[in-house]
């Protein structure tokens, strides 16, 4: 599993790469960014992924997620991978919201999407083990969060692997792709029109299903253009109260979408996961 | 003065503002940024200027400096102008450390770049009058900082307006542009080969001709490819000592030209502003 290092800066007192590797899943190359703090000779940190949004890339957050300084106070290795397949040979669509930098976290099963949209056996297992081979990582100490479709990754991933993730929280999440026009086109497109199959992949419908985490941390904008129509944090809400999952959703007074909101509050959800990761 | 809002963002409590304007002194629109923190009803807050370097617009570091978190916590608006005029009716160079984009803040006095590159009077004195008539700042609490050649407009502007400014600071600063490639193509095209001319254009010029400030804080990253010809931060030192100039320059072990340095030390610039302009 060899990697290349794209770039390396210093920033924070520590080291925040960007790495390229040959994907098994997608069949394309990937690039992940990971920020690794500075730490003691030997020592193996704890591990927070994050995973981005509709038309991002690694370096939106990268650039603008303002994790370094929270994650070099934690002692944190903050992990960003792509949000698809990249790469001429790998199917595409007109719009945003579905193909490349639309990847949804799932394995596709429909032609012609399914040879390279592999992005939850991509985050769930291939990039895991890349990431615990090359970083100094204590893989036994994992959390994840993500932002809107990354919200519905890092909510989906962890509700299923309650084993691998010790913390689970979300920024603006689509919370139900059951219950959304994103969700309705990725799902179907990707995963086919029998909407049991796409279950797995709801937040809602795993909590009602029985998955079960210790807590969840959630912010959401009360300017989110998204709210109404796609997020819908109500029926995470209520899905969480019928099943006793306990969570924290917090309605944000006036913030929108955009990174200015999430690098708001994105060294509160640090130290959240911390205390999770550093027991 | 009327100034157009292109966008506005609630963050980290406050506003982070986008805003356009037709410029009298560069006779073209510009655009620039500004945080305000959350604040009371009718008060005023102190100002740091943040000027960006070659290739910059405001964007750069509104969205990768880390700036706000540190403003929000010591109640300081922030301002981000550009870097040059723009246009299609502006002269440009091949080149990316001339014309648009490196404006230098200077006035140029050469044809034919006299007419739109008056990036001096725009920040000396058009900007100011706009930020004063539309934004809740108290102008008698001034600081200014900036990366590179906007170090370099930083130092230059800060000292030549000691009554102005309470405090001046620089990332990576361009300490000489008589004493540089970037600085003898600059100062050569928009003034002219009469060297005399450039010194007040030059920090260590300044200092050796009797400018002085309280202090001077100025962070350099030792990887910064750019530090051995072009910044050349040891002449600043010396002036300073030769002077009697306080300054605390401080070379960062393993730190590069990047906003992944800026950010890192962004904070602590805010922090050390807001000593000399909270009092």
């Amino acid at each position: 599993m060899p990697i290349e290092t794209v770039s390396e800066n210093k920033s924070h007192g520590g080291t925040q790469g960007v790495y390229r590797h040959r994907s098994r899943e997608t069949g394309t190359d990937m690039t992940f960014s990971v920020f690794v703090p500075e730490h003691d000779a030997g020592a193996r940190l704890p591990v927070l992924w994050y995973l981005s949004g509709l038309t991002c890339t690694h370096a939106n957050v990268t650039e603008k997620g303002e994790y370094r300084a929270a994650c070099a106070e934690q002692g944190i290795v903050f992990i960003a991978p792509d949000t698809s397949p990249r790469g001429d040979e790998v199917p595409d669509d007109e719009g945003y919201d579905f193909g490349k930098g639309a990847g949804f976290y799932v394995d596709a099963t429909q032609e012609p999407w399914s040879k390279h949209y592999r992005m939850r056996s991509y985050i769930e297992s291939e990039l895991p083990d890349i990431v615990g081979a090359h970083f100094p990582v204590d893989m036994a100490r994992q959390g994840i969060t993500g932002h809107s479709m990354g919200g519905h990754g890092a909510l989906t991933i962890g509700l299923r692997n309650p084993e691998r993730f010790r913390s689970v929280s979300a920024f603006s999440p689509i919370v139900s792709p059951l219950a959304c026009p994103w969700g309705e086109k990725a799902l179907g497109g990707y995963i086919g029109q029998d909407r049991a199959a796409w279950r797995e992949y709801d937040a809602v419908a795993l909590i009602e299903d029985g998955a079960k985490v210790p807590d969840l941390l959630v912010d959401q904008g009360t300017c989110d253009g998204f709210l109404e129509e796609q997020l819908k944090t109500h029926l995470l809400r209520e899905a969480c109260e019928r099943a006793g999952q306990s969570a924290t959703i917090r309605m944000q007074e006036g913030y929108d979408h955009s990174y200015y909101f999430i690098s708001t509050f994105m060294a509160g959800h640090v130290a959240w996961h911390a205390k999770a990761l550093k027991v």
